[in-house]
Formats: C-alpha cells, structure tokens, sequence
C-alpha cells in the first residue's frame, strides 16, 4: 500500500494505527477536501485502488481513477446513484479499457460458494427460482449520537457519525432497494447474469415507513427535532425480477424493523433446493428423506468451494467472516496477473442498477421496468469467470 | 346430514362405508349425471350445504343452492375462476341474503391462531409486511396411473383419478397463483382486510415451466404422450400485493418441483417478526437475546388462541392436524346460532380473487393490476369478526 486518503482525522487516526502495529512502511497520506482523492490517483505507476466511501462518491472516484490512468479500480458495493451514473462507469471503463470491481464479498461466503458449486455440479437441476436480500437492522448504524460508542443516540447527518453521517439522507430522500447486490451479486452467479443470461425488468412493492421514526421517538422523544423528519424509504421493499434465461429472482431489503440478521438466499431449480432462512437443503433422490429437509451444513462440507478448501486458513481475521478476504485477494490477484477482475463494470452495473430502477417503479406505482443491457448485446457471449478453480 | 351427492362410484362408495361405520343413519344419496346436486338442494328445510367438488363447480353449485333457498353454504376454496365469477357469487349472497363461507381451515392452525392472539395483543406492533404461499409440491396429486396407490403414474385428466382427473388441467391452461388462500387467509385476519383495510393492487411474476413436464418425462418416458403436453403454469409464481392501510404482502405458488412442504407464513411488525420456515419469532426487548431468533414454540405455548385451549381435544382425529374441525364447527355454529359465518363472501372473494388478477398481470405483462372492491365501500365500517373468543 503506498497512499491512502481520508480527510476524516477519526478514521484516518484509526487506519493509521493499524498500519503501525502492522509494521509496515507507512504509506502516503492524503487529506484535506472533497477532492483530496484526486491528488493520490495522479501517483505515478500505481497499480489498483479501492474506492470505499458514501455512496454517491463511488461513480466521482471510479470515473476519476480510471481519468488519471488507472486500470484497475476496485469500488465498495454500490457502483452509482442514478441509472445514468452506471452507464457513465461502463462507458469510461470501455472508453479507458480498463477493470472495475465492485466489491461484493458476499459472493465470497463459504455456504454461498459451496453453494455456486453444487450448482454448477448440477445437484439443482435448471434453476427456476432465487431469492436473495439486505435483511438487517440499521436503526442503529442510521442513527448515532455522533460520538464512538452510545447506544440509541437519534442524531444523523451533520451531528452523526460514520454511516449515520452520509448513509441517513437516502433513507429520507429514496424509496426502493437501496442495498440490492449482497443478495443479487451470488444469485447474478448462479444463473450467468451477463454471461448467458441477463436481467429483463423489475418490479418494487414497498410498504409503508415506520421504523425509523419511530426509533427516534423512542430513544429521542417526541420533541426531538428528528422526530419531524420524514423518511421516505419504506420499511420493506420487495423487487421481483424477470431474466432471459426464464429464472424469476425476488430481493428484500429491511433495513429499518428489529430483527435478527439475514439475507434471506433461496436456490431453487428442477432437482431441489436451498433454503438460507433455516440452513436446509433438499435434493430429490439424495436427501436423506423425501420431503424433508437435510441440515445444509452436510451439502457444505461435502460440496466446500475450492477457493475455500485452499485458502480457509489464510481468512482468519478478515473481516465479514472470511469473506473479505477472497474479494481483496481476488482483485489483487487480477492485477498481479493482468488479467480481468473475475467480477467487472458490466456485473457491478447491472446489480446495482436494481437501485434506481426499483425506485422508479415504485415512483410509477409499481410499474414493471425494463433493465437496461449494459453490455450492448454482449451478453450472449461473454462466459462465466467468476471462481473457476482454487486460484482466486 | 341428511344428504350426500356425488357422482364418482368410488369416492361414493369410500364415504358411505365411513358413515356405516360410524352407525349413523345413511343420508338420502344422490347421484348421476353433473347435475345431480340440483335435486339435492331442493330437499326442503335443509340448513346448510358444504360444496367440495373440483374448482370450475364451486360458482355454479354455490349460486344453485342460494337460488334453491339455503342461507348457508360452505364451499372448498376457491371460490371462482374468472373475476366474473366472484361478483357472480357475491351478488346473489347478497340477493339472497344469504352466507357464503370459503372453508379455508389454514385460518385454523394452532400456531395460525396463536400468532393471531399476538398479533390482536400488540406483540409485533403496527403490522408491515405479511407473507404467505402455497409451497407444496403436487407432482404426485397432479398426475396418477388412474388407480389408487401407484407411485409416479403419470396420466390425468380422463385417464387420471381424483385431483388428477380434473386439477391438472389448470396447470395447462393457465398461469397465476392458483391456490392462493391458504396463505393469504391468515394473512387477511392478522390485518383486517375487508375490515377496516383492503387489497388495493397486485403484481405477479411467473418462472419458467419445467416441473410438471420433467415428472412425465421422468416416470412415463419420451415418448409417453403426455410429454407431449405444454403446461402454462410456471413453477413458481411470486404475487406482490399493495394494502389500503400500507402493507404490503408477499404471496408464492409452488407446486410443481421437490420441495418439503411449507406455507411460509412471516408476519412483521414494528416490534418484531414470526417467520414460519425456521419456526421462529423475534419480539425486541422481549425475546431472550438482543438480534437473536427464539423459538416460536416458547411464544406459541403462551399466547395459544382460546379456541384451541377450548376445543383441542376435540381436534384429535379431525383432518389437516385438527384445523378442519374448527372450519365445520364456525359453520354449523353459525347455523345453529342463525349468525353471520366468521369469514362471508367478501373475504372468499377477496382472496380467491387473487387467482384471476395474478393471472391478468402475467399475462399483461407483469402489470400491476387494481382488486375490485367486493364490499362496495362496506369495507371501512366492517369490524373484524374472526376468532374473537373461544366460542366458534
């Protein structure tokens, strides 16, 4: 690592601690404005960088490395805000011929790759049905009290912390799928989305919006001053997709009710199917019994990914359970290598376009909509690349 | 019960021998042509009659026996194809002045009813988001060998027996959720629809058709003719549904792959969420750990409906786990009693409704299409009426 940028002093106080107990060299330290960033990427001869920030800096960073000649850019999930956002990172990345990854670890989870495996061994038979979501309480990561550690603080934006600080406003501001790829970035896996297949349209439903408002009042009280924000986003959105291929795929998002997490997979094909929710299987014929459930763990230890099965020792103390691990090593991996991010602009543009398409139909009443082809036909083509072998 | 119809020998002969040995008077039986249950209804005085026949004769046997004078009529759901139909129905119940009640037993089930308790007790809080379905894989009811017992026949129709003689033909010719009360019956109690709270709109999408085709080719061979035959009804059929007090419910049908069964019931609220599949619940700052599922037995045991402690015992034989005696004994209570049944004729509509207009949105398109509404605007000043104690 040679620079790094962040013109939050807590955050940056906070990396360069880790840096120092890692002995490493400490890298170049860039700080200041907005466009503090915009200095680091006109390094000389830098080989990749991570785009981790708010989200509606993602499309700025990424059109901006590749501007300044970066040929790889790796970007935290999602890629933009408006759909013509993810049209501008697809064209500058053709335009530039150059690599961007978004981040999706969740691809990278052992079960979800255990589960690309059985798969692709066909244990499923054709896949019809998938299910995926973001099912996670965020009141407390949407609302702090601006300091480290205080539960239940009400205060976001100007008076909040970390996410509270930016992550709030599009709560108040957007109503749809706002987190779609950890649930459509491995189900985009399974059935070849881009690469045989691709997304047709979509359709939201949202309910109403209660959670949020009333966590404030809560923790806040009635005369809170954010007791009068209104918060748009309603408290479960439910998109169903069509895709070429004739496989229908439903995503969740439930980010502001109490509720343990979840993300809430479901593969199903001909020959049987997995269940996330309860940790089962079932295979027509292999299961132990008929109609009944196998705990999912016995398919896992049989079926475990290569990938995993090879570099399960070097995940301990990566974040996210492992999962951080691989989607680092991978993008890593594919400079070191030259070769194409196993995930690209295409797959990161069409999972996280869910976004403002299912904003729109929810705008328009609930009208079904067409996704766009990112990759102008080339999806008839392209072949599946991502997690191949045990190599990254 | 003072008269039996049916027109099948078999299924004929199978109730009188239950009635002979029961050592019960053999009712008048009629039987014959289609029509038979015409001459049943006119016997004088009778006070109610159940219509259990296959889908297409519930409209015109419910209409037949209102315009033959009964003010009690119970009928197997659903309760009509066409939207038609349904206004069919309610018009002449309320021409006639009469109940119509759709003996949807999963309203029923124990932990149904309990979570109904909850739900009425305030324990998830203002209700946001509901789902339901009808997850059960019918390959084995949808096709037969024409006799009883042989496993993997593959004939309906004219050659099929009991549900594949008649059944069947709906997954030909048509594509929606076509079994859709079982799940949404509950889900219509936990919130008052009808009452206080209705279906605005509803979106459908459909997956590709594989199951029922896969299970001919499977157990009947290639050149079985029947492989020959296109089935319309895609494998799974996810509904969105919109509601006047802003929830919004998720309905799936999936009847034609392997799968265990399961109806998979969440209900979720502001304070917590029941989630059927993994039999658990979740109430914030009341389940044993902060993020972390309980058992729903534990909830289940405390919050048993009143009816079920009443009657349990009286449950012990009675089809479908027991739901079935609670579903006879509202409607010959209600007679007995000269009251209106627990669930009328805008409830049956309503929810058997969903069948036609799942339909109509696949076929535009993945539309979203408005319900009607039954109740003419009734619907706002209707109080709930379902379960209310432990009576019936």
């Amino acid at each position: 690592m040679v620079a790094i940028c962040d013109i939050d002093d807590r955050a940056l106080n906070l990396s360069k601690e880790i840096i120092t107990k890692s002995g490493k060299k400490m890298p170049q330290v860039f700080t200041g404005d907005n466009y503090a960033w915009k200095k680091m990427v006109e390094i000389k001869d830098l080989d990749g960088v991570l785009v981790v920030t708010p989200w509606e800096w993602h499309k700025p960073m990424v059109i901006g490395s590749l501007e300044a000649g970066l040929k790889y850019v790796g970007t935290e999930v999602v890629l933009g805000i408006t759909l013509q956002d993810h049209w501008d990172v697809v064209k500058a990345a053709e335009k530039y011929n150059a690599n961007v990854m978004m981040l999706e670890n969740v691809c990278y989870r052992r079960d979800v790759m255990a589960v690309l495996n059985m798969v692709r061994q066909g244990l499923f038979g054709e896949l019809i049905h998938l299910q995926g979501g973001y099912q996670h309480d965020l009141r407390g990561i949407k609302f702090n009290d601006g300091g480290h550690a205080k539960e239940h603080g009400v205060e976001f934006g100007e008076k909040g912390y970390s996410e509270a600080h930016w992550r709030t406003e599009h709560s108040i501001h957007r109503n749809g799928d706002l987190y779609p790829t950890h649930g459509v970035g491995p189900i985009a896996n399974y059935i070849n989305i881009n690469r045989g297949n691709r997304f047709l349209s979509l359709c939201s439903f949202s309910s109403k919006a209660r959670g949020l408002h009333n966590y404030v009042v809560k923790w806040g009280g009635e005369n809170h001053p954010n007791a009068k924000v209104k918060f748009k986003l309603g408290d479960v959105v439910t998109t169903s997709i069509n895709c070429a291929n004739g496989e229908t795929i439903l995503l969740q998002h439930d980010t502001d009710l109490p509720r343990p997490y979840s993300l809430g997979f479901r593969v199903q094909g001909t020959e049987g199917l997995w269940m996330d929710v309860n940790n089962s299987i079932y295979i027509e014929g292999k299961s132990a019994k008929n109609d009944e459930w196998d705990e999912a763990k016995t398919w896992f230890d049989k079926y475990d990914h290569p990938l995993w099965a090879r570099w399960s020792k070097e995940t301990a103390g990566a974040g996210h359970g492992g999962m951080d691990f691989f989607v680092i090593h991978s993008f890593v991996e594919s400079i070191k290598r030259k070769t194409p991010t196993p995930m690209d602009v295409y797959d990161a543009a069409a999972w996280s376009a869910i976004t403002p398409l299912s904003e729109q139909s929810i705008e328009l009443g609930n009208e079904t909509v067409e996704f766009p082809d990112f990759t102008s036909g080339q999806w008839m083509y392209r072949k599946p690349v991502f997690a191949l072998n045990d190599e990254y």
